[in-house]
């Protein structure tokens, strides 16, 4: 596998791409499968949650409180073939197109398989009062 | 520099040791030095902070809150001599004990000048009403 930095940003920004298309269509199952078998999310008012099931009934339940839709726009990307992190800002949007959140987040990738997959995911909003 | 993994949480938890008792003596300016020259952190509430002189605003008005000490409890380190990151927990208290906030955090660490220092630091509370 290349090592080379513009093609590890291309390839999370892929990653991303899909990211952004699996959460459009509702499709927590699917979202879960972006992260890796001991991935972690780490989103304010709890603990970390582990496991593919946690994190499907995590973004199970932002797609029920009315979340349509999460963009990421990537910052900055560092790190090799095994460990990749990278830092950015996403948008959460309601069906309407209303903003629901916006802040910053970093991610943690591993390479699973050939597939790059988020491990630990952490983000905070940039408004207190949103989730 | 050695790149083990070993010698590298080492590194890492001794930066944290130095972070503590800096945050512990309330020196601000001592806080602003632990990041690299253009560190940033991304606390929830507000955009990305950058810049030395702005996160030593941040940690004086942390102190200025009342939050007297910083503990941090790494979970795993990951990465190589020049890109690192960590995962992990922390725990902020009062001058009388009382625990004031916790949570978990992503830092990402850079050496600058031979010395580790946080590059990218976010973290959110476990309860959804702190700061």
């Amino acid at each position: 596998m290349s090592t080379d930095a513009t093609d590890i940003h291309a390839a999370i920004r892929a990653a991303y791409d899909v990211f952004e298309s699996t959460f459009a269509r509702g499709d927590a199952a699917g979202m879960a499968a972006l992260y890796t078998s001991n991935g972690m999310l780490l989103p304010t008012g709890t603990g970390m949650i582990s496991g593919s099931q946690a994190i499907q009934d995590f973004w199970q339940g932002a797609m029920d409180m009315g979340v349509a839709t999460a963009k990421i726009d990537i910052a900055e990307v560092s790190g090799h073939a095994d460990v990749v992190v990278d830092v950015g800002h996403y948008t959460l949007g309601a069906a309407n197109g209303d903003v629901m959140d916006n802040g910053k987040y970093i991610v943690i990738w591993r390479n699973e398989n050939g597939r790059w997959k988020l491990h630990r995911d952490i983000w905070n909003s940039n408004t207190a009062d949103a989730g």
